[in-house]
């Protein structure tokens, strides 16, 4: 008998009937013997419903007042999914974030889980509850209620799993787990069976957004298996676990890409320390997040700096770098929104030589330029025209074998 | 400056420019220099759009989980409320019931409050913000939802009122009072300035339904000032107090009728002690309510017996008595679903006479058959044909001059 924490997303508890499904799915696995505790998001679409009513009423909602409204979503929906099981015979107990209690920072509409109280779950699981639970909320030591903020139900589901110290956490999604590249780009991508901790966050900060990252963090923080499944078709997923030693690890398990990017680079700057800082600080400062970032040995004691954004904070990044440019006394600034990056993920990177000069290989047979390259110990990422993207995933996937278990 | 408390109804928040609305007046109000605490209920029509998913899962969801479910309604309101406030430069926080904390007995959706922990909506109060707490709604000593049932806001802001030792507790709803009876059937009916809560709870319950009845027992029992108000148009209301013996009262204060009656006759009942618990227990057990009761004297060691249900329950109550009929040896049952009463309420009944005799007279001058009779302190109620009830109420009204303060 093993303790499942089990997920659905918004889609999967999106109207009445799925909800009836997801009930009946669980409760043909509690007769297997498993003890259940499910997590759950709010009716797709139900969330951005009520971030439109309050756009109505105010056009920058507080905080507190935000979570206050937006924790109803969920909480309708584990009411429902209760009801559904109790007319199907199966007993169910539901617990919003603050009834659990999911103790968090105050940090409302992006708290962070500090604490959970697991008590009255084990006495709920003990007299054969299913006991379902509010995801992306809980509440701050005051009694405020705090949201985790978007995607915040999967966080809710592993750190409920590690409180409770469950067998695994199942997240039940629209896709049937995580492949080795994207299927509407490579038909012959292929589902893993398993992938480390480490290589799926680099999968997923790629554009491989099946999971919610933070809540990957916290699996491996707590060492939480973490298993992503289909809630529409059968099928055994994607287990996401530690490094195990004594197995063959593949050496390269995916390829991410990302077509959002925009790099920008500052030329002829003079080369001293805290250049960084200078051309990044005022970037960090408007709220842009930056990505890749290569800076160039110097020569004639000045350096070119380069970094990428995503391409909606592109102009203004421009436009700040400009100005950052002058006082700096730098050449000039050249950009490109027309960018894409793309990487080979893979633990077995670190004991197999040759990974990079394969990639560059395939992409220069390819005859596809690089423009930036930056690495990690299991990833290797370039930057290529957005036009050859497809060309160098399709190519990198063949020549990596990973249609092929 | 007074400390009020003010709730507002679900036509009164039923869409974001009516939450608006209410807004502003309560900034209006502020500004006079009151402290005000706000009671809503959910937007109109959510609480039955949330029933309605419900019974699509499960035909007889537990009250627990009903309980979860609906208190998001008037979660939803608060949190709007207190954006639109903030928008308009007013500081203003939240609280569910469970935060508050309206703590309450077990008994889902129909919970009764036992106390109410006002620190934290005092604090805010000196700190210059508005308050508003989500109506209907609190927590049992385990931290589960319940809710009071239909009706519950006022409760809940007539309790909050209580606990604060507010100056009056203002409920807002779409009637600008309570008037002398209903001026669809009388149209010189006359909005009353005053009115005591006896005479209330003798109007509610006959049908003048303006609050709900149990908000006004718990304003008599911890004295709390209570006045009903339009949210739409402006005027004082009604304000509903304890009796004042130095204040001249009007000897009648208005006319209740009840159009849902039916009532049941058992004839030749043997006449001995516990009989009537014999009748009405069966009715009882199947949850039906009684309203009128009445067994005269008997003759011939036998009696009759008669009482009142609504019109809904009268085929379920008609099957029990004519079997208990034949159990206790009656002679016969006799029925009749298409009667109504009519009721004249005032406390000034208590030291004039002749007000039974005036209304009497009053209904026979109209040629109005009087079928049952029955009295209270301060109230005299008759059933009458139902389609003799408005010419009733009508004669009624003038015969004790109601159309004049």
């Amino acid at each position: 008998m093993a303790l499942i924490v089990q997920k659905f997303g918004g889609t999967s508890v999106g109207t009445v009937d799925r909800i009836r499904e997801v009930a009946k799915k669980l409760i043909k696995h509690q007769q297997q013997g498993d003890d259940l505790v499910v997590v759950l998001s709010a009716m797709s679409g139900e969330t951005n419903r009520l971030i439109g009513l309050a756009n109505e009423l105010n056009d920058k909602p507080k905080g507190r007042e935000l979570d206050v409204l937006l924790s109803t979503g969920e909480q309708v929906t584990i009411a429902l999914l209760c009801m559904a099981l109790e007319q199907q015979g199966v007993q169910a107990t539901s617990y919003t974030g603050s009834q659990v209690r999911i103790l968090t920072d105050d940090s409302h509409n992006k708290a962070r889980i500090t604490e959970i109280d697991d008590k009255k779950i084990r006495d709920d699981l003990e007299k054969g509850h299913i006991v379902v639970v509010a995801g992306f909320q809980g509440c701050d030591p005051q009694g405020n209620i705090t949201t985790l903020g978007r995607g915040g139900s999967d966080t809710t589901a592993v750190a409920l799993a590690a409180a409770l110290k469950a067998d695994e956490c199942q997240i039940y999604t629209d896709v049937d787990g995580v492949y080795t590249t994207d299927p509407r780009v490579v038909s012959e991508a292929r589902r893993l069976d398993t992938i480390t901790y480490e290589e799926m966050l680099e999968m997923a900060s790629l554009g491989a957004k099946v999971l919610q990252i933070r809540s990957v963090e916290f699996a491996r923080n707590y060492n939480v298996p973490l298993r992503v499944l289909s809630s529409f078709k059968e099928g055994g997923g994607t287990l996401i676990t530690a490094e195990d030693p004594t197995m063959e690890q593949a050496v390269i398990s995916g390829i991410a890409f990302n077509r959002d990017e925009a790099k920008l680079t500052v030329l002829g700057v003079p080369d001293h320390p805290g250049i960084a800082t200078q051309i990044l600080g005022p970037i960090a400062k408007e709220n842009i997040e930056v990505d890749m970032i290569i800076q160039n040995t110097g020569h004639d004691s000045t350096t070119d700096f380069t970094f990428t954004v995503h391409r909606n904070d592109f102009q203004a990044a421009l436009d700040i770098l400009q100005k950052t440019s002058v006082l700096l006394g730098a050449k000039s600034v050249i950009s490109d929104n027309k960018i894409a990056k793309v990487s080979v993920v893979g633990v077995g990177m670190r004991s197999h030589a040759g990974i990079a000069n394969t990639m560059f290989e395939t992409l220069a047979n390819e005859d596809i330029n690089i423009s930036m390259i930056s690495t990690s110990e299991i990833k290797i990422s370039v930057v290529v025209d957005e036009l050859l993207l497809d060309n160098a995933v399709k190519s990198l996937h063949k020549a990596f074998k990973l249609e092929h278990a």
